[in-house]
C-alpha cells in the first residue's frame, strides 16, 4: 500500500509511520511544506487538524486516493466536505481508532440483553491529568448496552485508560475489560481502515463499520 | 409457571428451589417417594443423575410439560429418548448452565475475527481440589475462538472458577472475564431455560439457543 | 486442640465446626440445651451473639479454657467482662477474622509511605443487598493507609466482598487486591486464633496481634 | 538538587531529565563529548553502559559528588570501583528501580510467613518480544516469599509488564499486581534514589535501603 500523511512531523503522524512500516509513504503535507515521490497514494491519512481538512480533500481528489481521517473537533461544514469526497473515493471516518473498543462497543450494542436482568456498572481509570469524568469512551460504551448505570471514575497516575464494563447477577460475574497500553493504540486502528479503504467502495464509513466488513470475509 | 422436580433433595435440587423462589413447586420425585399436588407441571427439571430418566421423560409425556435436564454423563441411548420426547414437548439440554459462559461462547464464536492477528492467551483459576487442567470450560471457550492458544491453569484455595480470555496487540489488551460466584450460578440459568422451555415449541433445544432466542424477543 | 462451641447450630458455628475438622468439638452451648463429653476444652469459640457471653465468659473460667470471640455488637460492659477474663486466659477478640483483610490492613499500615507522593484510589464490590457504602473493611483499609482518598462501592450480583486498595504514580501502578470466596472466610481465620489462643499467656489480644505473633516464630 | 548525567542523549538519558524536571542539570556526558555549566553536582546518574563508569567515577571524585548507577551487566571489578567509590560518597546501585517493585519485594519477604498455609501462585505478563520466561523480576518476587510455587509466563501484545503475585486458601484470595505502565517507570524511582544519595552518608546502597530508609523518617 502506498500512502500520504498529512501532519507527518507530529506525534500522531509519527505513531502512524510505526504502525505503517510494511507500507510505503509517498506523500507528505506539514506546516513547513510538502513532499512527494511523484506517484499517486492509495490512501491518505490525516489525524491533524480541522484547518487541513481542504487542502487533504484536495489531494485525495487530484489522486484518487481513499481518505482516513481522525481529525477531532470536526464541524458540520467539514462533515459536508468528508460527504462530498466520498461520493468518489472512500472515506473512514472516527473519533476513536481504538480496534478493541470499537469491538466492545459493537459487542454490546448486540448482546447485552442477555444480561438485562444483572446489575452493571462501569469503572474507568485513566491518568491524574485528565479533567472530564467520566470518560467519553466509558459514556460510549454504557450508551451501547442500552441502559443507564454507575459509572466509577479513577484518576491515578500516568494510567493510559482503562474501561471496565461489569455485568453480574447472583451467581457469576461477566466483565469486560479494555486496557490502552500506548499512544500506539490509534495507529493499528488507522491502519486496518486503511488497508480498509485502499479498496473499498466510494462511501462514508465509521470504523465500526470497518470492523463489520471484516467478519463478512472469510 | 408450575414445576416439577427430580432430585428436589438433592444440592442442585435445593439451589433450583432457591432460584425457582416465584414459581409454583408442584411435583418431586426423590428415591425416597414422590409427591405431587395433583396438578400439570409446566416443565420438569431434572439435573440428577441419567438413572432416573426413563421416568422423568415419563412424567413429561404424562403431564404434557415440557423438560430442562442438566444431568452429566447421557449416553447415546439417553440422548435418543430425549429426542424421541422433543417430538412432543421443548426439552432444553445442556452441561452448563451458566449464562455468562454460553453468552461468552457465542460472543467468541461470533467476534474472534475482529482480533485474528491479536496475541491470545486463556487463563482459569480453579480450587485446588479440581483434578483436570485445562478445565473443560476452557476448552470449549478456546474452541469458539477458533484457534488453539497458549492456556493457564491456577490451582488455589477455594476460587469456584475464575476463565479469563486475554487478546492484545501492540498497543491494547481486551479481556473478557467470568467468574463464578456460587453453586447457585446453573439455577439461574436453568430458571431462564425454564421460563423458555414452558412456552416454546416441541423440539431439542441447546443453552445457547435459549440464550440466542432472547435476542430476538423485543 | 478440644474446643467448645457456643451457638453450634448456627450458620457460623457449622462453618466452624467444617474448618475445625482435625480438631475436637468436645462442648456446645446452644438455645436448645447444652452437651459436653465430660473432658476439658483448650479453646470456647463465641461467633453468636452478645447475650450469651456471661454464660461463655463462666465457662471458660470454669475449665480454664481460653476464648475466641467474634461476636458483634459488643458494649462497653461487654469488654470490661473480656478483659476481666483475660486476666485468667488467652482471650482473643476482633469483628473481622479474615487473614486476608488484616494481613492487607498490617501490610499498609506499614508500608504506605513507600507510596505517599503516589495516587491512591480504593474500590470495593459486594453484592446488591449490602446498604452502607463504602463497607467498613474499605474505610478500615483506609485508615490504615493514613489518609483519606476517593472510594468507590459498586454493588452489583451476589459478589461476598472484594477490596482493591490502589496506588499508581506516571510509569506503575501497585494494587493490594482481596476477594472473600465464601462465608467460610472467617472461620480459617477463627482456627489459626484458636491454635495461638490454646498456648498464649493470659491476656486480651486482637486478630491483628496474632497474625504479629506468627511472624515472630520461625 | 543539581545533577550530572552520563548519557544524556540516550533514552534513558532523556526520561531522567522529564522526571527531574524540577532539578538542575549541570554536567553531561556523551560519546559526542562532555559539558558543564562550571558548578558542582549533586549527584551524578549514570544508566548508560559500564564502559562510561571510570569517567563517572572520577567525575563523582572530582565533584564530590554521589552516584546513583542503574547500568547493567556490571562485573565484579566494577563492583570493586564501586565499592571504592563508595568510601568517599554515598553510591546506590540496582538493577531495578521500580519503587514499586522494590517495595513489593520487601513486604513479600516479611509478610508471605502470614500465608504459608494458602496456596500461591505467580502469573506475569510481558510484550510477545521477550523471550526469557519467567521473567527476572517474577524469580525474585519468588524468591521474596521464600518458597517455590507454579508460574505462568503470558506473551502478548505490547505489554510494558505485569506481575500478579497470587495467595488463596479455601475462603479468600489475597493478591499482589504490579503493573509498568511505561518506560518512565525506573526514572522516578532513580529520583528518589538521588534524593536520597545527595544528602545520604558514604556507603554502597541498594535501592531497597533506600526505600527503607524512607520509612525512617517521620
Amino acid at each position: 500500500m502506498r500512502y500520504g500523511l498529512v501532519g507527518s512531523t507530529g506525534r500522531m503522524g509519527q505513531e502512524i509511520q510505526k504502525a505503517f512500516v510494511d507500507h510505503t509513504l509517498c506523500l507528505t503535507v506539514n506546516y513547513e511544506g510538502s513532499w512527494s515521490d511523484g506517484g499517486k497514494p492509495d490512501v491518505i491519512m490525516d489525524f491533524s487538524n480541522p484547518s487541513c481538512l481542504p487542502e487533504t480533500v484536495r489531494l485525495c481528489r487530484e489522486h484518487g486516493a481513499a481518505l482516513v481521517i481522525g481529525t477531532t473537533g470536526l464541524k458540520d461544514s467539514d462533515f459536508e466536505m468528508l460527504r462530498e469526497l466520498a461520493r468518489q473515493v472512500a472515506v473512514v471516518q472516527s473519533y476513536n481508532f481504538s480496534i478493541g473498543i470499537n469491538a466492545l462497543k459493537i459487542i454490546l450494542a448486540n448482546y447485552s440483553k442477555f444480561f438485562e436482568d444483572w446489575d452493571l456498572e462501569i469503572v474507568e481509570i485513566h491518568h491524574n491529568k485528565k479533567k472530564d469524568a467520566p470518560s467519553g469512551t466509558a459514556i460510549m460504551l454504557q450508551n451501547a448496552t442500552g441502559r443507564p448505570c454507575p459509572m466509577h471514575s479513577l484518576r491515578i497516575g500516568g494510567v493510559p485508560g482503562d474501561h471496565n464494563v461489569i455485568f453480574s447477577n447472583e451467581g457469576e460475574v461477566l466483565s469486560f475489560n479494555h486496557r490502552a497500553i500506548s499512544r500506539s493504540v490509534f495507529a493499528y486502528g488507522a491502519l486496518r481502515a486503511a488497508e480498509f479503504a485502499a479498496t473499498a467502495k466510494p462511501g462514508l464509513y465509521s470504523f465500526e463499520e470497518v470492523l463489520q466488513c471484516s467478519l463478512k470475509k472469510s
